[in-house]
């Protein structure tokens, strides 16, 4: 099994079949949930035979967790990049925090996933979430943690206790996205709309840089070049490929 | 159908019969589920024959809508209190965010059947929904973007986007509970303990006001008040009356 015809006829590498598991996994997933997801129709849409696909990943769970790891790992590395560079603490903070909100805003699939996964880890019926856990949440949180409390010694911030503060922060960031029905129901406009996202985000930065930095005069310009970056690099813009609501 | 016997005998008045039968529907479809929840089951509870329950409530459905909205009711009588006192903006805000938070930590039903209610709302299957919002969630709103706002005009909060500023202040306030999954997984000590709770609240607050008062200094003296209020009317407690997680 080193390499395979996709339904085009062209040679594939193993990557490159696993990839497109990952991704036709990914949208069934989403779509259907755990329980409705078909393995079928995943390696169907893959353009692989379902042998290949339970070589890969053993099982329909196997798979799942893998498109989590995917989801999640794709987050993490973008995230890592900003958090490692070598900018101030207070560029590094809005900047992952404008990251992870673009991220989320333009991944509808990455929401439904985690939504189900929470409720299935909070009943205590997920095998992938201390995984998860470990390979993902604890790593972003210890990397921003650090940065928070850089910029508090070398006074960027005010003293605030770092742990919560990310809390806060994250919830600032995605919460937009659980409360999806209600914002529906009452904003004028759709809150996934291009101009919708983009004032959310600067409202997203200007809360948490209004409690975080200890010289509030500094952030609009901060936020500028923020905005600058992660618009060259992934512009927040509607990128629901699917038609379904969330 | 002016009064009713209880199971203990006693007669009770249509208003105790009707309350009962909320409390008892509150807490089995929080721990079922709609469609799992049995109104046989809801009846008894509430010692009261099902065909009282359906002279009441209707059918199931309706019985469910009528839960959600007593307990969306309790919470908007609570802030709507606190709302329109004639104390400065900045203690009304603060004050609002502590009993908010309290309110979604000591009701973990009512935690259930919002995240329940989100999520069917977001599937477009709700029928109460449009109805929430218009009875509660709009109400709640008008009335802290108003505060929001006096406080902008008398110059005690800074210059902030009240809508976009609420919205990240309920986000701050009840993502811990959406988040409770991650939460035990990371935290060191049970995130529903009455000493992660009041850590919490203090965070929330610290994060609110940081962001949102002109004269940061004089945070910790309304907040100090704020906890003062709320623990004399409702202590952050664990009150989880039945033994499931959520």
């Amino acid at each position: 099994m080193i390499a395979r015809k996709s339904s085009s006829g062209t040679r594939r590498s193993p990557e490159d079949s696993r990839a497109a598991i990952l991704a036709a996994a990914t949208l069934e997933f989403s779509a259907e949930g755990l329980a409705g997801a078909r393995t079928d129709a995943i390696a169907k849409a893959a353009g692989v035979n379902k042998a290949l696909l339970y070589y890969y990943f053993h099982d329909k769970e196997g798979l799942y967790g893998a498109v989590l790891q995917h989801a999640l790992g794709d987050l993490l590395q973008r995230i890592t990049q900003i958090l490692d560079s070598d900018r101030t603490a207070s560029y590094r903070v809005l900047c992952y925090a404008a990251t992870h909100f673009d991220f989320v805003a333009s991944h509808p699939e990455y929401r439904r996933l985690m939504q189900f996964e929470m409720m299935r880890a909070g009943a205590g019926n997920s095998p992938h979430f201390a995984k998860l856990v470990e390979l993902f949440f604890r790593p972003l949180m210890t990397k921003v943690i650090s940065v928070l409390e850089e910029g508090i010694r070398s006074g960027e911030f005010r003293r605030v206790h770092a742990q919560h503060f990310l809390q806060s922060m994250i919830s600032v960031i995605v919460f937009y996205f659980v409360a999806l029905p209600t914002l529906r129901a009452m904003m004028p406009i759709d809150p996934l709309s291009a101009v919708a996202l983009r004032q959310r985000r600067d409202a997203v930065l200007d809360m948490i840089s209004g409690s975080l930095f200890q010289d509030r005069e500094s952030a609009p310009g901060v936020i500028a070049e923020v905005n600058q970056e992660v618009e060259a690099v992934s512009p927040v813009s509607e990128k629901r490929k699917r038609g379904k609501k969330q």
